[in-house]
């Protein structure tokens, strides 16, 4: 089952005629997760033909209309699609009142249930978990209130040797016991180890995605180790002023931030519009880390698997 | 000087990968009028390359999501290209109360002024006017308050014909005065007739903008004589009940509608995302009005200017 993510807006506040508002979509082993939702997102939900009600979470990183001006418009076509499961949002607070304020005055009732949740401030907090995977949120640094995202898959259960099982005889109704890591002795007294009739499973992978913020340390913690970055590179670190100035990042601080977070893999992205070849944002990145691509519409990052041991399964 | 009107959206509620959600563009003598501005009309004037500081008003026709939605970013975006000069808006009252809403948790000032406008019912009422056109607003019947509009020309002074100027040797400063209509005495006492001095100015151009609305015999005074009309038309007459049940109008509502104001030409748009070829509708209005054309985005109409002569100029 994959742990994907699939862009789906590169602009910043300005969209241009090819860079969409910023919204990208998290496949987590078949839960959708959208993370942010700029003006037009549905539309490019259908233009990469992805099916709308497959989405369970929307998280909102904050209320600068780049970033959530699609997400009424989204929600009004969930209902008039007949949507009937729940839809979860986490978001900052105010967007229950956007929302409420939109649908009074649309004399509508979406059709289906929404839980909003208000994220808190206070380091790294878990905001969602189930028996896949958690998810948390971060503070970032930005002019409103405003949140980034860690989604890990959590560990799984050890994958059993199939043609040991067969060799032993081992009985159906023992196998979930082995798989937590148990021993087990066949009738003859014989003790065969775990490890003889399981192997370790993937590595838990994670996704984390930092939305507008300026380059702070403590941010190093909430990312560190992740398979996956997704952060904003507003501006060329030639133009650092500007990024201080307007709470936003650089290129160079994006890979910073990936390099002393010992992260896999970045993917920048939230370009400002003067910026019509993004390649010398990527290849100021690059100087301080090398793993970085640069967003692209419709693209999809697949995160791969990795073992503690040599995967010959 | 121009009459037109641009396309930039023909979907109904629910955008398709082709079609995006109302929005329309009228120049009028190098006054810019946005009628409705459904989610996403900000790309559409990037995609179709109109400067969006050009638009002077926005007629919001009602507070359906895919009828406004994209106002919010629209204003955002004008204010972050430092836009200067006023705007005016008229809306059903409740816009204001959203656009504030999401000013106040974007913690943002738009740095020009807006004019907010909010229709009322009544008939039709002229809610704007200077020395080249007026506008007016009038009720529409859907499931929630909603309103027309109707542009109109005024008509210009009389055409100089320079020749006879010439031939007669009239001084500039006597030009105004024969423009408005008057003759023109020589010093000789010779009186030459305006009609010989002057040509009629074309008729007075007019565009009516039939947002959501079920068909009512009411409407067709308020459209009469309309050199373009662009009228809603949602679904196709073999799914009048539907029309009838959501407040729409069908292919034939529109047609009838323009039949019976005796306008001169129909556009139709505003079509169910059902129809994936809207040609269907085309025949269908065709059959009780001949100058139909299917709204397409990105394209055209230009009003052309009529005489009660036959031009030669």
């Amino acid at each position: 089952m994959p742990f994907e993510v699939t862009v789906l807006g590169t602009s910043s506040a300005l969209p241009t005629s090819t860079r969409h508002q910023s919204a990208q979509l998290v496949n987590l082993l078949g839960r959708f997760f959208l993370f942010d939702c700029g003006e037009g997102t549905q539309m490019q939900l259908r233009k990469y033909k992805i099916k709308i009600q497959k989405i369970n979470f929307i998280c909102i990183s904050h209320l600068h209309g780049d970033h959530y001006l699609g997400l009424v418009g989204l929600l009004s076509t969930m209902s008039l699609l007949n949507r009937h499961k729940e839809l979860i949002i986490f978001c900052p607070k105010g967007l229950k009142n956007i929302i409420d304020t939109h649908l009074k005055y649309s004399y509508t009732n979406l059709v289906y249930p929404i839980k909003i949740i208000e994220l808190k401030t206070g380091g790294l907090l878990k905001v969602f978990e189930d028996e896949y995977c958690q998810l948390f949120s971060f503070p970032l640094k930005h002019r409103v209130p405003c949140f980034g995202f860690r989604l890990v898959e959590k560990k799984k259960s050890r994958k059993i040797l199939s043609k040991q099982i067969e060799k032993y005889n081992i009985p159906i109704s023992s196998i979930p016991n082995i798989k937590l890591g148990n021993d087990y002795t066949l009738e003859n007294g014989q003790v065969l180890r775990n490890n003889d009739l399981t192997i370790d499973s993937h590595l838990p992978r994670s996704f984390v995605y930092c939305s507008d913020t300026k380059y702070f340390n403590k941010l190093v913690s909430y990312v560190y180790g992740a398979d996956l970055l997704y952060h904003e590179s507003t501006f060329h670190s030639d133009l650092s002023h500007m990024a201080e100035l307007t709470y936003h990042s650089t290129s160079k601080d994006a890979a910073m931030i990936a390099s002393k977070a010992n992260v896999k893999q970045l993917i920048i992205g939230h370009f400002s519009s003067r910026y019509k070849d993004v390649k010398v944002l990527q290849k100021d990145a690059k100087k301080y880390f090398d793993n970085v691509d640069l967003a692209v519409e419709g693209e999809t990052w697949k995160i791969k698997k990795e073992y503690n041991y040599e995967d010959n399964s």
